[in-house]
């Protein structure tokens, strides 16, 4: 088999140990793909050397097949196509006790917090299996989980086909909250400073407003006869991006928070007040989010195919980190199949 | 009748008019007794003199006994005890089309935008009216408005009996807030750096927390087997209160802002993300949050007759708000029946 692990500044090394066999409990995979994300980008960056142990095989969203299942584990059988919900929760502390197991304080993030999938055979606890269906390309099927997150997003405002929906922010996960929103019959409109991912959106079918040639809420009131936006998604991480969240909304109109904000920042609190505002965190997702995102993957719903920018193997694991941090791509898949010598 | 009306840096004239009939529509009240509150002070300290059209008569928090109805009113008789929803909204926002009028966006706040209560004949649009049981002490029922902010509050906050309740700030809104949530069968614990405050929660059965004697975080997670508050109510207007709050929360926790900070704050917005923490603006009441009240009132569920600090009559409203701008009273209330000459 072959791994790739991150060593440390921004390097990746190959290897090619002897699979291990899967332990009681557990389903051996052939990974297909991985796509890599911005907490990918950040580890690639070493701000999170303290977090992972080195050399570390991260990678969580992916795709894959059976290719052995361990003792003790029933419903999978070898040639099943699957892919991972990566968290595994401790079920004791408050949140898990409270039935919010996917925000666990103690969550074990998989590709992270233990072994991840940019490898060519993986072992993974079989309870985060997720089946996929027959005739799914798994290249698509690795952009099921960030559309789990958009899934969960969306879930959490509660979005309806009546709602005006406002997303601050154009990168993948933004897009793919506009798609969702999109497929609950909601109206939408993306904000995004860069033309090319305007342009990326527009290709999806999806309304964009540069705010910088046009006043977001002049927009959104000619939309909606004054009324303002149901739902807000901040996903831009800025603190305008916040302020124009708060300024767009209506009357008890719900702002999602996507976005980390690692500072605390000003937040108009009169107008949560006097609008009666809502604001909802939302983070990662929860079994039913990805059992949808499944759906909408396999059923066309979200542009999964479109949003692959582009497809490195194993041993080019930086060349596609480096594609990422320069911008300009969606999504990066990792090709994590052996290769027959 | 008599009329006190407010003309501008801190005085109140005194004027005895002759009362007018009830227009079609309308209801002539014999006022009992009108609450002042924090809105009212501002007023009295010069605050809001572009909004109240001077010599003004103010006003909000009332009870009496209707003593004529005008053309067209049915439903109600003279002799009826009454009180007031004080608000008037248009019918035709984009607050009001989504069923929100309570926040009206031309909302009339009867007693700022129209004129209130504090004279002996009030006459008023009989939809505002709300019936008080017969046998309800009229003094009492003046502190119905307030009871009804905190049910609204408590109501945006879907408080249930196995929630555990943070209320922060001890005036007169947020001993209620306390008192109401009890009542729904939290547990409450109110926190309040004023020792008299803290003295007044405890005499209504309230537990309180002085925050510089003692953490309130970790206080809250001694009392909640370390999970944390179910919902914080932001009742102090100050910048620690907001992060109080949003420290203090479980996962998925519910925080309300009730409080009304003027600019914008700093808020731990990575928080909200990574506990999903959920913040909810509150202003006012709506028809059922006041019928709630009268209930409440009626049935000695809040400690309203405890609550009244002092009375004084319409010849001495200046002192009532000297008395509340010294601090260390809960409610002042204005004598506004005629006294035999
Ligand atoms: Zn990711
Ligand atoms: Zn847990
Ligand atoms: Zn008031
Ligand atoms: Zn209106």
């Amino acid at each position: 088999m072959t791994a790739a692990a991150y060593t440390g500044s921004r390097s990746f090394t190959l290897d090619e140990p002897q699979a291990a066999p899967p332990q009681p409990g557990q389903v051996q995979i052939a990974v297909a793909f991985t796509g890599l994300c911005g907490t990918d980008l950040h580890i690639f960056h070493g701000d999170m050397d303290s977090r992972v142990s080195m050399p570390a095989i991260i990678g969580h969203e992916m795709s894959g097949t059976i290719t052995a299942v361990g003792e003790g584990v029933t419903g999978w059988t070898p040639g099943q196509p699957v892919t991972v919900m990566p968290t595994v929760s401790c079920g004791t502390c408050p949140a898990c006790r409270r039935g919010n197991s996917h925000i666990c304080h103690h969550l074990n993030f998989v590709g992270i917090d233990s072994e991840g999938s940019m490898q060519s055979r993986w072992n993974v606890p079989a309870d985060i299996l997720v089946a996929l269906p027959d005739g799914l390309p798994l290249d698509e099927a690795a952009l099921i989980e960030p559309t789990a997150v958009a899934v969960h997003d969306v879930r959490r405002a509660k979005v309806t086909a009546s709602d005006f929906v406002v997303v601050i922010g154009g990168g993948p996960v933004g897009q793919l909250i506009a798609c969702v929103a999109l497929q609950q019959g909601a109206r939408v409109v993306l904000v995004e400073l860069d033309a090319g991912r305007r342009q990326t959106a527009a290709g999806f079918g999806i309304a964009t407003i540069d705010p910088t040639e046009r006043s977001l809420v002049d927009y959104v009131m000619q939309e909606t006869d004054g009324a303002g936006a149901d739902v807000a998604f901040e996903v831009s991480g800025a603190a305008a991006g916040v302020n124009s969240a708060v300024d767009v909304l209506t009357t008890r109109g719900r702002l999602v928070m996507v976005a980390i904000h690692p500072k605390p920042k000003e937040i108009d609190l009169h107008r949560f007040f006097w609008r009666e505002l809502e604001m909802f965190g939302a983070r990662l997702y929860q079994r039913e989010d990805f059992e949808e995102a499944v759906r909408l993957v396999a059923k066309g719903a979200v542009p999964a195919r479109q949003m692959i920018s582009r497809v490195v193997s194993l041993q080019d694991v930086t060349d596609g980190f480096l594609a990422l941090e320069s911008g300009g791509v969606m999504k990066v898949l990792v090709d994590c199949r052996e290769v027959a010598k």
